[in-house]
């Protein structure tokens, strides 16, 4: 089992909370591929007052039979000296981005297990590719995917799934069908599964307040969404509602639920958010390998100061880890022939 | 200042919080018109353990000149003597609705400067009458209102606002308008001024995930909503947004905001449900007279064990005592001749 870590945004947090995450005595047992640059994770040890002494390689040594334990790829993509921290910038967004298209290559091509980023910052991406839009976009367009995953918001208390995400508000409605909501309800039960929460009881959050109230207030509730629920429960999944979604989350965490399946992003969001989402896990499921970040951001009022709280990421690189002991068999592949030159040079990587 | 408190679902803890909040201390000095059947009142009195001694008149003896401290107005609309506990009924339904109405009336005409109600419960009121919607379609036909009034959600830590309420989610986008928040503005800071926050910070919450993310996911946070809140900020209001509505809780929890204003239902309740609400009161407001409820509803659960708790129903109270003293001086007019009557027999109250 190996898990390819991307460095996250040189500015803020993410070098670090890579480094101190290296240095847990929990995650030395693992093998993990580090990909970014030398110098920013460096500069993150020293931040956090770690040591880490790792073998350093080339892209184009990577492949199957690495070494057990740490090994970082080296992608010289960031230079730090005389850098600032606490800001955005174009030359951190690009690392970024290429680091993360970085570790997405190796966990689709099987050379790692899951896929794990330290906090990226929309805002550099953007500054270094203004059509940067959001994960999900990103990873589709890196690996080619077929088909979408999609994004689970973990709290030890309530994990969160949704079924419609960065759209407008006004598109929710009719981006919802039976099929779609029935397919994340498959989702949240296999990825809940895996993670170790067998039968979890999902909740499923209605689309229009007090659930319609009868057809009064909209009618997804009853046309859409219950025949959804209806058709999960057959499969045997746990699956209950449609609930009016401002009493689902507080019966989930009043113990009733393990999961709520929200129709929109803020759904979820307000709710996670308040309960304390910042110490909570992003998880984006759905590609054959789990991609894992904590929930928080860059963090730029404390970046560089040792003092971010290891907690989230650490659930992270956990939660990575059960999940991806699922697919204990996948056979490696080999990476692109030009996979060295399209890592460091991004843009051959992702098609626009 | 008088307060009409119509008494709220007989199967419910409506009569025992109205009877222990009238044998609190603190109510006991306000002038307090109940309206109701004194059998359910009795009832709640023996339920609360207290004990109430208050004159009893009929309808038809309403009007300018009640007699200082507490009255009741003998609807005798509900038999209680066999009447289970803990479920809705038609008979509780229709009671409410009289109730209601008649507190209604009497603070419309000058008689009361603002009305209660202890907990109703929709289901009884449907029951009673199937075409029974909200709130506010109720009191705009009860006092033939030209203007539909507003719904606040109040608790201590913060007070929410919201520019739409009980329609379906797609419909939320096409109803909002500058004009439209901007009014909401205007009276969430007029009405909490008067509650005793003058300049109140108002935090927007967005109407589309990330406000939009610059035009990516929607574009009615810039076009719409940021031109309300300019508008708003140049009429001296202290409104900040619109911001991403999975933070602006957060940020107002920590002090930053003392209302957030929300674009629809769920976007507010889920976070004040989230939040604790049920501690805290809703304020109908923007009909020259407030009318407040404890948030809560009937809990037949726990209905008739004298177990409810009185805290929200007493802040209640305090909010319409204090709402109301802003209009100190408003002239008693006349009840409609038939309005004994009327009351009685409610749908001749409230056009259909």
């Amino acid at each position: 089992m190996r898990i390819a870590l991307a460095l996250g945004d040189a500015g803020g947090v993410g070098p670090e909370l890579a480094a101190k995450l290296l240095a847990h005595e929990e995650i030395r047992a693992l093998d993990v591929t580090v990909v970014g640059d030398a110098r920013v994770l460096a500069m993150g040890a020293a931040h956090a007052g770690v040591t880490l002494d790792l073998p350093v390689i080339r892209p184009d040594q990577v492949g199957a039979g690495l070494p057990a334990g740490h090994v970082l790829v080296d992608l010289a993509n960031c230079p730090v000296e005389g850098r600032p921290l606490g800001r955005s910038g174009d030359d951190a967004g690009a690392a970024c981005l290429q680091n993360f298209a970085a570790v997405l290559h190796l966990a689709h091509a099987g050379l790692a297990d899951a896929a794990m980023f330290t906090p990226f910052n929309k805002h550099s991406m953007r500054l270094a590719r203004p059509s940067y839009v959001d994960e999900i976009g990103f990873i589709d367009a890196a690996i080619g995917a077929a088909r979408s995953g999609r994004e689970f918001n973990v709290l030890e208390e309530v994990w969160n799934a949704r079924v419609t995400s960065h759209i407008p508000l006004r598109a929710v409605a009719d981006a919802l069908s039976t099929d779609r909501i029935l397919s994340s309800l498959r989702l949240t039960a296999e990825v809940m599964a895996g993670a170790g929460k067998p039968g979890a009881r999902i909740g499923v959050a209605a689309l229009n307040p007090h659930a319609g109230d009868g057809g009064n207030f909209g009618h997804e509730d009853d046309e859409i969404l219950a025949p959804a629920v209806a058709a999960a429960r057959a499969e045997g999944i746990d699956a209950t509602g449609p609930i009016p979604s401002d009493t689902v989350f507080v019966r989930a965490v009043r113990g009733e639920f393990d999961a709520v399946l929200t129709m929109y992003h803020d759904q979820g969001q307000i709710a996670m958010k308040l309960m304390g989402f910042d110490r909570g896990v992003t998880l984006i499921a759905g590609y054959g390998f789990p991609i894992v970040t904590p929930a928080h951001g860059t963090a730029f009022d404390i970046a560089g100061q040792g003092r971010a709280d290891l907690g989230a990421t650490l659930m992270a690189a956990r939660l990575g880890r059960d999940l991806a002991a699922l697919n204990p068999d996948r056979a490696p592949r080999p990476l692109p022939a030009d996979w060295a030159r399209a890592v460091v040079a991004e843009t051959l990587l992702v098609a626009e």
